[in-house]
């Protein structure tokens, strides 16, 4: 263990522009862990619901429980729902008898997990790379079949906790130049399975050392800011100041941080990012005061189908998010409500986008072509 | 009872501008009540932290009573703590015996009520006034004192009930063109004598028949807008949507508010004005999307002797509002926290002051003067 308690070692990466030698360093916390063999084996999931207060872990068997486990938010964050559906594809295959009907009933499996939420695109990306990996593999032999899929899902897994890593060089020297960030819901090492996108920078600062402040926007309803940002920040040594969504703008106008940084759930082709509710007025605020305001996502996250943010379905949430969220009903009984999960940035306010594969710089249709594909 | 179950009746009003004969409508709650004499009587408050679950008055015996309920706001809003802390004057006047030290007495207790909390300018004007109507009052007879202080409390009480109506005449045509309206805090009949502030336009409107639907920012931390203000506007019919603070934005964006208005807690010379954290941001983004923002407040609430919002003091308050508000620990222990419970919208944000006086449109030092005097 070095020190901040993260480990670090040097080993050869496999992804993008980070092929060369760099030091790695593990997440602090393991969101997300395959048990067993492909015919028989589980996802061991932590339970982000109960955090900080308590650290649980919950084993799912079959296609129908990790579907339930993204619905509920045990696990969320669109890279570590990508791996999480991945894996639900693997425990489908389980379930679908050999026979004609294997590739059909798998696609229904990929649809339904799609189900669980609508914006993230991850979910959509990973559950048809392994239905095309089953595709691929021309056996009669099922379980080669269920083997291969796993060993896909196993290369999403691998290749996220690599991407969160090369998105990480990429921003370390951003947060370097900071005294203080400010940064909303959770991008961090819960949201994916490697040390996170937004957090990314971050961690890999704080272990060379670098003295910084993390302004953590609660996020209100399901406080993912306060709750987990704050929560996994915190054991890696770094300075956490947990603050009400609201005020988030007087800390901007006090000088307090220098650069704010999100996370997204679906990118399209123009740069236009959808991200946690409240990300859009951040970046409004941010640039009122002069503060860049960036977005660290994958190539995964982009979707280059759609042409603009217009494009993205934005998930609607429960109104008893807002209502009942803290153990006691906060608002008049049959209040109504108003619920969206997700807002949409458009690409003017994003100063640049993080990637695995490089910055995008400004935030254009061409540069997003030049630096995704 | 008139139809929304608010009662309907012509009486002359004898404040500002609307000196003649107008509607008056009745607040849809009484948050304070004095009962009794000046020398026996007490102060019978409602506890605002239990709602909206929960109607229960508590009583006021003494000066700390009332600094306790201030400080932790079981009744909050600029207006009605002037007014409770102008009451508080005379609860402290019981206890301070006959004699030469009465008025060194009272003058220690005006300087113990403001201490309750630091922001808003009412608590300094309310136990003031009280304090020189004591002064003015020579008599030998210490219950004459007494009865002077309670009369003058008793007329600020009053006066506050038609500033509200005298507010809401002039913000009722605003309300009236839009279909929809946001609103941050609780500047309601609950932060006043009578129908608010903010609100009181909106009250007027809908009396009048008029149909729109106000959005209420939640407030974090301490939900003024989903636990007060949601509770009081739908006793009056009015169609009310909670939304988290952060989705303000979205709101605005999609088209949904054509105006947001909010209280103060103090405004300065130059119009700058204090209020509930988040009002700042709300501005800036009212701004972006070109939809006029704002303030409604009394003369009462303008402090003439400060030049601009910088030199108006803000509130801290404790971490744990943040973390532990609502029966559960929703951060990680020891977490830091940074919890400002105010902040200063620059005038130049800031489409019109609507006061009891008048509008100030555009918001200048001039138009101040000129309006406020």
């Amino acid at each position: 263990m070095g020190r901040l308690g993260l480990t670090l070692r040097r080993i050869p990466l496999q992804f993008g522009v980070m092929s060369k030698e760099a030091p790695e360093i593990s997440p602090p916390v393991k969101v997300l862990e395959w048990v067993g063999r492909a015919k028989r084996g589980s996802l061991r999931l932590l339970d982000q619901t109960l955090l900080p207060g308590e650290t649980r872990f919950m084993e799912c068997r079959d296609a129908q429980a990790v579907w339930e486990a993204i619905r509920r938010l045990a696990v969320r964050g669109a890279p570590a729902i990508g791996v999480t559906a991945a894996y639900g594809m693997v425990l489908a295959a389980q379930g679908i008898p050999d026979g004609n009907d294997f590739m059909t009933g798998l696609e229904g499996a990929a649809q339904y997990l799609q189900s669980s939420r609508p914006t993230a695109v991850n979910l959509e990306w990973a559950t048809s790379r392994v239905y095309r990996r089953a595709q691929k593999t021309i056996s009669g032999d099922f379980d080669e079949i269920r083997r291969a899929m796993l060993e896909e899902a196993g290369a999403i897994h691998a290749e996220d906790e690599a991407l969160c890593l090369a998105i990480g060089r990429h921003a370390k020297a951003l947060v370097e130049n900071c005294s203080g960030v400010l940064t909303h819901c959770n991008a961090g090492a819960l949201a994916t399975c490697g040390i996170g996108t937004a957090t990314a920078g971050m961690y890999l600062a704080r272990a060379g050392g670098h003295d910084f402040t993390v302004y953590c926007d609660e996020t209100r309803p399901l406080l993912q800011g306060s709750r987990l940002t704050a929560w996994e920040l915190m054991r890696a040594d770094i300075n956490v100041v947990v603050i009400a969504d609201s005020m988030a703008a007087q800390v901007m106008r006090e000088g307090r941080v220098q650069m704010v940084i999100t996370g997204a759930d679906r990118i399209a082709a123009n740069g236009d990012a959808a991200n946690k509710i409240g990300t859009y007025g951040l970046a409004i605020l941010a640039q009122r005061h002069g503060i860049p305001f960036y977005i660290a996502a994958p190539y995964s996250t982009f979707d280059l189908k759609l042409k603009s943010g217009q494009e993205i379905p934005i998930e609607q949430r429960a109104g008893e998010e807002i209502t009942d969220m803290f153990g006691r009903r906060t608002a008049p009984a049959d209040v109504k409500t108003y619920a969206p999960a997700f807002d949409v940035t458009p690409a003017e306010l994003i100063t640049a986008i993080v990637t695995d594969r490089g910055v995008i710089q400004p935030v254009s249709d061409q540069n997003v072509r030049k630096v995704i594909g």
